[in-house]
């Protein structure tokens, strides 16, 4: 198995309300695919919100109903851009869960929560390379 | 905000069970972060795994136990090699939630779930590119 994720997929109650939240936040979708479904390129990989009821009967799996042990993070250049970020996202809907502070490894950051509950820490590391892409290279990596 | 993920960190019960399975799938951590957390160079993006009590705490959540909305996804580019790596990820402990087979939306996966539950699909999407490095191009992307 090559060490690589290409698809994240976020079950969501809603998927145009979702994706009216993402698009609040800067992202564009160029991928049609139809009301059902939404795939936003990140990078590279996908990054696709589906109804949480189909994506659990797909992935042959109980829904738990609440967080399952997955938190996404989004990784920027400064705890400034923390900060920013997480206004943005308060502003376009996101529940702030944590606002931006220093952290026990010794970076900064803090935590949305999407309009379904997905976590989101947005984290300023200054122990890791952010490519001018977005990428991020770990030391050693 | 920029349209990507830096990091999607898998909770999982016991750090060295989970770091043997990855490694027994072929994946190899280059960054040495101690016993408590595994970090996965993932193409520009990075894989962890960290004890899910402190990840649901970092998170600010309550963790609901179970599933949580969140699917991750591996391209391949055949069927065959989606069948392949199913049969290595139950040689490594996995446990095969569905098998391969084709899909409504005109592809061919299956599913398995890694020791903490963590689904996976493995797909054969024949409308996405999978670049030489693996990265996903989405059409129009």
């Amino acid at each position: 198995m090559e060490q690589r994720v290409s698809l994240v997929t976020l079950g969501v109650a809603d998927v145009p309300r979702a994706r009216r939240f993402y698009e609040a936040l800067g992202w564009t979708s160029t991928s049609d695919a139809g009301p059902d479904v939404v795939f936003f390129q990140a990078g590279g990989m996908v990054i696709a919100l589906w109804r949480r009821a189909e994506l659990a009967a797909d992935s042959v799996v109980e829904d738990g109903g609440g967080w399952g042990g997955i938190t996404l993070a989004h990784n920027v250049r400064s705890p400034e851009e923390v900060d920013a970020l997480l206004a943005g996202a308060g502003a376009a809907g996101a529940t702030i869960a944590r606002e931006g502070a220093p952290t026990f490894w010794g970076g900064y950051s803090g935590v949305f929560a999407d309009p379904d509950g997905h976590r989101w820490e947005i984290a300023h590391n200054p122990y890791w390379e952010i490519a001018a892409d977005g990428s991020i290279v770990l030391p050693g990596g």
